[in-house]
C-alpha cells in the first residue's frame, strides 16, 4: 500500500489560502534563511497529488518547482491535455483519493504527498494520511481556505515532534493513531 | 489601561468544545500529571472575564474553581440574580469589551483573564488582546465552536515561545504586535 503525507502551512486561525486564493501573508512570513524542512520531507516520497486550487496557484509562479511526478486531482481538469511545457512532469486524474493511492501503489509508489486543503481533507476522511507536518505562522488572517473540514469522526493523532523557528513559525509533526 | 489575556486549549482544526458544548475529547487528553502552566498564568491575572457558554460550562462541574472575581458578559444573564452559591464570587454584566476592560481599569484591575470562544473573538477583533497562551490537542473532531472568527484586519502576532509536552500537547504563546 502507499501511504499519504502532509506537509503544509497554516495561519494560526486555521487557513491555508485567503478565500481568493491568496498566500501573500504566508510568503511574507517565510524566512528563506531558515530550513523548514521541506527537502527531507520530499526526500523520500515519489509523488506529489494535489487538487485543481494548488495547481492553479502553482502555475501563478515563474518556475515549476517539484521534482517529483504531479498528480492533480480534478474532474473539471481530467479531460484536458497538459501545458506543453508541464508534459512529462504532470498529469491529471479524477480518481477518487483512495482509488489514486491504490493506482500509484500498483505503479510501485509507496510515499505520496499530499497538498492542498481540500485533498488533505479528502485524504483525511477517507483515512489515508498517515503524517503531517503542520507549520502554524503567528498571524490571524480571520477568513479563507480552511487546512481541515468536517469529518465522520474523530482523529486520534500522536505528536511525533514540535519545533519553532525565529520567524516565529511552530512546525509540529503529528502521526495517526491507527 | 487593562490587558486582556488568553490561555485556552482548542483541537488541531480549532475548536474549543463541540457544537453541543461537550469537551470530552479535551477533558481525557488532559494529563493531571503534567503542569501546563494554568497556574503560572493566572498568577498574575487580576480578574477573569468569561461568556455565558464558558459559564454555563463551569456551572456543570462540582466545583467552582476559580479563585479571582469573574465577570460574565451576557446581555442574556445580565438582568439575573447570581446563583445564591456564587455570590461574592461572581457578577453578570452586558457592557461591551473595551467597556468593561475601562470599567475594569477603574477599578484598579490591570490584567484580565478573557475565557471563551465568542469572547475571545470580540476581544481580539476590538485589538483588546495583549497576548494569548494556545494549547493545541492532537485530535481532529471535525466541527465544534471555533477558537477563532472573522475579523475586520489581519491581526500580526509575535511567538514568544513554545513547548509541547509528553501528551502531545503543543503549547504556544503569542503577544499581538502593536
Amino acid at each position: 500500500m502507499a501511504t499519504a503525507h502532509v506537509f503544509i502551512a497554516t495561519s494560526l486561525d486555521g487557513y491555508i489560502a485567503r478565500l481568493d486564493g491568496d498566500i501573500d501573508w504566508l510568503l511574507q512570513r517565510d524566512d528563506q534563511t531558515e530550513d523548514h524542512g521541506y527537502s527531507d520531507f520530499i526526500a523520500d516520497k515519489d509523488v506529489i497529488v494535489m487538487g485543481r486550487g494548488s495547481y492553479e496557484k502553482v502555475l501563478t509562479f515563474d518556475t515549476w518547482f517539484y521534482d517529483r511526478p504531479v498528480v492533480v486531482l480534478s474532474e473539471q481538469l481530467a479531460d484536458s491535455p497538459v501545458p506543453e511545457a508541464l508534459k512529462g512532469k504532470l498529469r491529471f486524474s479524477n480518481l477518487a483519493p483512495g482509488d489514486v493511492m491504490e493506482e500509484l501503489a500498483r505503479q510501485g509508489v509507496r510515499r505520496v504527498y499530499v497538498d492542498g486543503g481540500q485533498l488533505v481533507q479528502s485524504f483525511l476522511r477517507d483515512g489515508l494520511v498517515a503524517n503531517m507536518v503542520i507549520t502554524t505562522v503567528p498571524v490571524l488572517i480571520g477568513s479563507g481556505r480552511p487546512l481541515f473540514g468536517a469529518l465522520g469522526q474523530d482523529i486520534e493523532l500522536k505528536l511525533v515532534s514540535s519545533r519553532c523557528f525565529p520567524s516565529g513559525l511552530v512546525q509540529s509533526t503529528y502521526r495517526r493513531v491507527p
